[in-house]
């Protein structure tokens, strides 16, 4: 009914003022709309009128960007050349190659992965082909991927966009369109090699980074089903119970457990039960010691998680890296295809953005980047099935992986930049290319051309005669540490005034010598 | 009609075998559709078979990309990073910045810029928000973000996919999902000094790629128009004998001129004008000798055109890049919005692909990459209108810019790298950290994180007790240079023994000096 008066509406916008009455008739089909899908159907039908001609009868545009998306500017994209740097040198140190996959996939192939999510999924419109819709993660294309060619050992990562029709909280760096950066490891490997390798890559981007400190929370999806089974959960409430278990970061106990018992039927008893596991926080102790719990004990799968839980913190051990990882029973990652170890890494202290809207305290954990909840900055765990899923024959290839939450580092990256006194540069130029005086545009370009030429980063205004101010003036304002003057004396000596932007100094440098120079003082700073 | 019937065959296929009938009669609806769109409907048809259930009841999957598009492999990746690395140092060299757009645009900012290749675009579907449809090429949003930010002056590149619905010819590396290159002056210059640099980065970006003897032709839009008055050409036919003499590098002349003639109503007298014309190549002094021709002289748009180009060639002699550019009338690029110079670099003995299918004689040029021809691999020219049509006022930008085919020159390169010897490495591992006996697990752990921690790129493999002929292949297989072995022994006299994979030399290093060790012998290499 919602889309039939939608349709009546719109064709309404269309028309002149004489429809007004059926028009007016048309809005009792509006009343199942909920306020963002009003404000969307406001949009839409001010992009009409404006498509149709404002009141000044001319043709206007609506100057934006798409709900939820926005421009990277060329301060931004440096910020984030230089994130994408620390992040790839990382994953290449650890031996990783890369892939890329389409925007869009095969619908069929996004059906079925991301259990109530789906309806977060952006879809193409059928134009007389393939149903085609946007890639909701990198994750799932990889398990395409791998079953398609029939891979079955590959340790590889992953830059790119993906696209959620969330509500977005963009002061959070929470958008429509965002990169996710995901390194996997695909392969039948000894238990916990590849996951500790995992949280040691973690480690090593976030300190690089320098965004503060940080802990990575660890758990495993067969422990937190074991706890549950032995708290007298039934079966088929181990994941409604779980998706309670997730909101502890953000909820007071009271609250988790009152959405257990009221919300969820949950009985008093296994609520509190499972509220005594999850205030556990420790090492490779608390695994030794949740081993011999006569309660949690019981449970065959809980034991294997705690065994290799003990496995991994020996590996973390050896990779120096138990200063940040915390063994936490209340951490319970939302996707379903885990089925082993999950980890989250979060800041200690994050930066506050600077209007944390009240709005957005109903936005789902879903829209978030990796999936992962404020705070937190990484995330990830092994998904042994998702492989098996594509293929004919449902061979299971075992899979474990971390996906960076880049979005939020890069708002914290560019908080950081604005709080400094340190200028972002957004070109690389080394040298500008100026003149004193009149009527030396052609030896301008002729000098640029030879630096050009000996693989200087150099500019040239494309102004016949620009003054000198102009051209220091673009020197300050871009960041360019030297430039090269011609002035008719210096042609005449086959020489160049090569000057310091920031000291003001001036030296004759001959022709011959110039690209050395320039390499010389660009090297220093 | 077709589209009923498409639905009514949709349905049918989703139902068993006693509805055969009905099916049959409804065929009648599909007469309307061309061959393209019965594969389309065919291929969808199938998924929804395998979304049903294969004949053995199992649900199965369509284990396919998207029409049109493609994975990279990790051997494409690296080729891929290669050439975008020499893209991206000229680009850095000539003093640009980088900016990102997202991945869709509202719908009516892409309406009426690209004429009847509009169809070509795809949209997404009203999912009840604004009207979305992805980025065609990378121009139309740069406008777009230019009058949106009111930017006057910018020099920037941007390298991101784009998307056509064309039909792909992917044996010619024409893809439906595919990457622009693009690098963009705008700003009030002096004549003709930002577009010599563009044609100068066309000239540096393919000489350092290697990819062979190339050329550029030059032309002006304002030429064309002025040859085309002076030919007796109506101004309403313009355009469409424009799109005409854009196929003489796909067509012999006679073909050509029959076109004009037969099908677009033009004299003979006229035609045969034109074609005096198109035939003329030259450089500066073709320019000089048409300023003087008495016919093309009467047209002021010519004569504007033909001074600029005088201009244009007296700074490609200072950039010393005569040799490749050539003033070639026959020019006459497919986009509507170029307003003055125009250009395409063409190579010239392209690399075959291995089976050029007869059936995509018929392609568009407007699949193209870069809207380029057969054997071209950049394209380019002045828009100076195209930013006042996203400004309410109309305000305008000059601008003028290129596009780097990327695509075929990715095809290029893969061919290339398929006939050499030399291996490409998808990892940049410089030394696997091995064994020769067993229960050493711990210990390469150890020094495989001493060694990250260094900063040197190190493997392990991910299993207990490898044998080390096995960890040997993992380097031959992968490129990996070094093997650092450990032993018992070893481990008691503090060294690795470190050895060369290729030479099969092994040589004690002492633990403290791995380090170095490894540099010294990697940056050699």
């Amino acid at each position: 009914m919602a889309s039939l008066g939608l349709a009546c509406v719109r064709l309404c916008a269309g028309l002149t003022g004489r429809h007004a009455v059926p028009c007016l008739r048309s809005l009792r089909y509006l009343s199942g709309m909920t306020v963002s899908q009003i404000d969307e159907e406001v949009a839409k039908l001010l992009q009409l009128k404006a498509q149709l001609g404002g009141d000044d009868g001319k043709h206007t545009f609506v100057l934006k960007t798409a709900k939820g998306t926005r421009d990277y500017n060329p301060k931004q994209m440096a910020i984030r050349e230089k994130v994408f740097n620390t992040i790839i040198s990382c994953f290449k140190r650890h031996g990783a190659e890369t892939i890329d996959t389409p925007v869009f996939e095969l619908k069929e192939t996004l059906t079925g992965k991301y259990g109530e999510d789906s309806k977060l999924i952006y879809d193409l419109k059928d134009q007389g082909g393939e149903l085609l819709s946007l890639r909701y993660d990198l994750t799932v294309p990889f398990a395409r991927y791998l079953a398609m060619n029939k891979i079955t050992n590959i340790k590889r990562y992953h830059i790119a966009k993906v696209y959620r029709r969330d509500n977005p909280a963009m002061t959070r760096g929470r958008y429509r369109e965002f990169y996710q950066c995901d390194f996997d490891i695909a392969g039948q490997y000894d238990p916990m090699i590849p996951d500790a390798e995992c949280l040691k890559i973690v480690y090593e981007i976030l300190s690089e980074l320098d965004l503060g400190d940080f802990h990575i929370k660890v758990n495993d999806r067969r422990i937190l089903d074991g706890m549950f089974a032995v708290c007298g959960v039934p079966d088929d409430k181990f994941r409604t119970i779980c998706s309670t278990v997730d909101k502890l970061d953000k909820m007071p106990w009271e609250e988790v457990k009152n959405e257990m018992v009221k919300e969820k039927g949950l009985s008093e008893e296994a609520a509190d039960q499972i509220g005594e596991y999850v205030s556990m926080q420790g090492g490779m102790d608390l695994a030794e010691r949740l081993l011999q719990d006569p309660k949690l004990s019981q449970s065959k799968q809980a034991c294997a998680g705690l065994t290799d839980m003990k496995q991994l913190f020996s590996y973390l051990q050896l990779f120096q890296v138990t200063d940040k990882v915390v063994f936490d029973l209340s951490l319970a990652r939302g996707l379903d295809y885990y089925t082993g170890v999950i980890y989250e890494a979060v800041l200690c202290q994050t930066l506050q953005p600077p209007t944390p809207a009240p709005a957005e305290q109903n936005g789902a954990v879903s829209g978030d980047e990796a999936g992962v909840s404020v705070g937190s900055v990484a995330g990830g765990g092994r998904y042994d099935g998702l492989v098996g899923m594509f293929d004919p024959k449902g061979r299971k290839v075992p899979c474990v992986g971390v996906s960076i939450g880049i979005e939020r580092i890069f708002s914290i990256m560019e908080q950081k930049a604005e709080l400094s006194a340190e200028k972002v540069r957004t070109t690389e130029t080394q040298v500008l290319v100026a003149s004193a005086q009149k009527n030396l545009l052609e030896e301008r370009l002729k000098l640029t051309a030879e630096l050009w030429n000996a693989g200087i980063k150099a500019e040239v205004l494309y102004k016949k005669n620009p003054k000198l101010l102009t051209q220091l003036q673009h020197c300050e304002e871009t960041g360019i540490p030297l430039v090269a003057i011609l002035g008719e004396q210096e042609l005449k000596d086959g020489v160049v005034k090569l000057r310091n932007v920031a000291t003001r100094d001036e030296v004759d440098v001959s022709r011959a010598e110039l690209v050395e120079e320039i390499k010389k003082r660009t090297s220093e700073s």
